[in-house]
């Protein structure tokens, strides 16, 4: 089973970036938690990380016929990518939208996402544990 | 460790009510299935289910002193009650919002939570495995 | 066959309330007139009232397996309760919403029903007659 | 007693038009137990139909000192049709407003209407029952 | 120089229609005085009166290289008629919008005008006077 | 009979100000030819211009007892002074609003008048026409 | 194969009508250059316009067995005829709306279509080429 | 005289709840510095507080007869309880509006009341003492 | 200690404005009221009316370093003059806003406050009896 | 003469990509498709697909001075890329914008293109043919 | 060459005012940088601060055929003043807006500007610095 | 001292885009000038141009440890770019927003920038001007 993990503009500068928001561990930190989670449960995963909304829809595009789900973190384009809903919906990979801090408790722009809709489900607020919750979901499913 | 299960109105319907939203398993299932893992995990659980907003609100003034996290799937309440968040403003027991079904999936209305401004996280459209979730993350960041 | 005519918030104040309004007639005699038409039309009938939103849906679940059809006036309920319209799609029997008096030529936020969709129809404005034809109705589509 | 019942734009189409939404029963089979409820009433009654806003207009003006009720069915101008308010309330003929299908189930933009103000109620969802409520309904204000 | 006076929906009802909002006199009177009105200033007038968004067009279009000038009191279409808006727009000959009653002091969708947009000017609150003022102001443009 | 007539902000500029929209006679002309016309129809009459919202409203509270009707251009106030408002309520003087462009042909900030609910009507787009218009209104209403 | 050329408002005025937006063309030209592409079509054609919605939906009904396809251009009513769009899904003929100029770079109130919902598709700012399109598309999947 | 002082959701964890918001005084120092002062005053005074929205409906209903006056805190159904708002009006005992904290200063959601229509008039920001003000008010209308 | 009561624009004409809504006593009388009130209870008190907004805020700026605490009446500003609240922020004397009539029973306009958030609270719809409280609650906070 | 026909994200994965809503034809064959087209109309075409925005308005800069007429399908980006808006409106080519689905029969976030106002035209609905109908349109008003 | 710096509501009480927004120095100090500054540049230089928007408007229209550029700050005013606007747009002598602050990072209340229309361009957040740039931008501009 | 001046989507065209709101200058020259200045000032500079919303946000993060202060021009994505905004906040160098037009004096999606809250302050209006004033700002925050 393949997972991949993709996540969206601004993640890698975790630890740098707001760290009473999204704490100030880095963003190496989490690609080795996830790394050491996935080795452990005898996932292959990948996971990257694109600032710019086109190339998080070629990731996504890639991903046909190659992985059995996706971890996604869009960051910000959460809010507004409807392109990126469309590459969702057009993949038909089971997904899982992950974020890192709680979006209901922060500005009003962060209160509704629009990707999410071409998710299974979506889980927020809680940091790295988020991930890993999304994966083993995942492998849930599909292995069903 | 004790973890309060909170739900709100209509969820003891599960299995009858929408089975194509929420699933056809019931809410006897739910309950059996958490009490199972909280005695194999070792945390004690009161798991409370209200169909009233009042109620909803006097179980979780009832928690202050007694539990160290909440897990509430606030149901349709989730979307306006102000008072339910107040209440998890007020008693400042961390709390994590659970929904079976992606919120961000059905009809506008549901698609912004009122309540979740006041917990610590939210997990939508994991059905059953959202709430096992919770309890685990909660145990995370109380035992820290 | 069995109909349950439930009544919201402040409908037990019939007569007493606005008169100019609702009528001066009293939630007595709209009892005592709706006891007798079920009685004539061989109907068994259980009239309810609650001012709570919890207590209207307790009813409503109450209803299931019981009930052939409902008749419902959710009062001020009807234009926010979003917890009653999951409620009356839970329990999936036929339902007629009722009004007293005619909420469009009312405040704005009469205008609209939350709690209408998930019904078979509605009826507004026509007093007291409008509980009869709700429950003749119901007859007609449940003897079907 | 005079009663004129009037139709608006497409309803004429019944039985062709979205047979899901409006059931399959025929303009003309409306038109027929209108009738014959009348009949059996012992009620004049006029039927209309028209697909002008003007038209729906004129037929309310000529009602004027000739019918003592209106049963209106205004189709899609229900909920944009400011001119038919007017005349509703110009002609001070008690009006009630039927229609055929639940419009609280529908698309938003048929949640609300503009033309109920000026009626003494409205009937949604019950089909042609609604009109021989409505007529019944008239009736006894009428001769009261 | 040839003024047409078009005036629309339930206009004809005056005296009948609201005499509280439009005043006791009828709209005979109304005609009588602007032909007299007409008459004494040495104008040629015609009155036209339309229930129909329709017929108020092809009267605004029969006006082409027949009117110097146009009054217009498009009723309760004022306040949704993009397509009498055009019309306006595609006769190019000046008109002037008059409301009889002050539309500023009703309900709050008759506070905007869609069609005053392709008209030189409105007035409104000031009764019949309102159409002698349009007249005058007319001639006064036409005859420069 | 004593008429004031009450400009607002920036109608002493007309002439330099924006001649495509207000035309290019200047204010001293607007002044004089009032006064003519006040001459010549034997009235009393006073011609006041303030930028300031509260020396309007000085203004309109000196009115009282003195003049029998108000002629007021509010300026772009009319789009949201909410004091000019209550102040033309509270002096119980008849008045007209009266704008010398149509504000429904310009930006839509300009489209709806908060004053004009505490007058008796509107006139707009007639330019300095709409003045004597209103003055002569008022005279018919207050000799009436 | 018969296919219905539906035009509404103003558009018998092309030409006369704001040149800048439509073109310098006459109706008559349309209508004209229409009937010559059918002809080298080897199709039935109607042209029909009308400004009154009303006869607009009259002709829509009119073309049930009669018409294999519908090109419709509803003028101003695009932007708010739920009458039409009710009669366009009433008649179940395939349609394409087609505007002259292209209403997304005109006011605001032009950028939506209430009307194409029930068509298979919607060309403007084609000016006259649109109409050769519509019917050309319509051919080709009404002879598929 | 007797005084209802009713108090709605999560008014009783007061000193518990944001501190920092609502004062670190607790419910019960609230409620004997409300009967001391109604004792110094030789006032009947009942103080109750409900977390749910039915439960403070029946209280006022059950107010009917029985009490002079009402001071009533509804928590954060103050912004969204029409029921509330319809149980006011339907018992008509004069009442008065009480905030601890400024609502004016806190989230946009609690800018409004929808219940201090019903009410004679609103205090919020003054801790404590707007309790004691309202009570003092209530009995000078009353003694009136 | 020293207060200013600043009161807004019209109300000097309290008394003969809109009696029914802000009663009949006079401007004079309040004055007087507030003189009596403040002679008794020993504080040192000024009492000043502005129409103008800019007034407002003079008067404002002239308080600092003179007053104690400041009883502000807006008038109409309450609704939008965000300058006032810029001057109550900057001059941080202790401010409590009242409103003799009850804002939330009028025009929606009226319903909310700007003003109120740079104030410790706000008093309304208790006439005359407000503004004692608002000095008697300044006179709590400041001598503590 | 030459055209740039340039496709926006996810359209590559036209036939997997939601069927019912884009049709089966895979994305190869619409370029087939528009190349055999262009090669029997001789006309030098380029086919380009973008799934990144700034990759679209860079493909836009490159056409200036190279292409004739641009065919633009900007996918989800319609909805909300000013910055496209703003590449269309700066290299002023003849451009019309094509959709294969009928957005006004979608989503509530299709109905409006923010695209589109830079374009001569826009073309929705009609699958493929859509395409071949923009290109015939440019070579019209490019060789006119 | 002259420039008139105009300050708007509240700005004199810099230093005063909400330090941490608007910094610690003193208006006195903006006065004397602002005098050091234009002497140094030889430019002739007005420095006025008004509360008042009647005020700030009438300064402006004195400003005509004196002044050849205005530094303007409406202050509050910025957000809601058509009035200015309209007097910025009268006057036509080229105007910068300034804001000490960074309106966008304050209320959303803040983060749009009425005023800003009618001047060449707008500065925020840069301080005192602001005022300088936009002295030495007009100069620019007018000696060209 | 090292400043990056970022320049977003279009801005390459400049001279060919838009000329009367973007002057005619190419941008060419606008880097020739900014380099000239930066010479003269003993700056280090870099200048960038990106289309793609990730290409700038992989600018700004390169720009962490090199840059002391950016100046950027986000062009159309200032208005929706919420990915811009939070790595404008993850980076924290000192940021100035320029844009060569006056934002508020066009379309009114333009008025609003979403990324200037994450800057010191915003230019626009002043045309080149703007970039050096913001350059010569930073140098004076940093040097501080």
């Amino acid at each position: 089973m393949k997972i991949l993990v993709l996540n969206g503009p601004n993640l890698n500068l975790l630890g740098l970036r707001e760290p009473d928001v999204y704490g100030s561990e880095s963003y190496a930190k989490l690609v080795a938690e996830l790394e050491a989670y996935a080795a452990k449960a005898n996932l292959e995963i990948k996971i990257a990380q694109h600032n710019g909304e086109g190339q998080i829809i070629d990731e996504l595009h890639a991903a046909v016929g190659v992985f059995d789900g996706i971890v996604i973190n869009p960051g910000a384009y959460t809010h507004y990518s409807y392109a990126i809903l469309d590459a969702l919906k057009a993949v038909k990979i089971p997904a899982v939208e992950v974020h890192l801090s709680n979006i209901h408790a922060r500005e009003s722009f962060r209160h509704t996402s629009v990707t999410a809709a071409a998710c299974v489900g979506q889980i927020c607020g809680l940091g790295f544990f988020g991930y890993f919750v999304a994966i083993n979901f995942l492998r849930g499913i599909i292995e069903k």
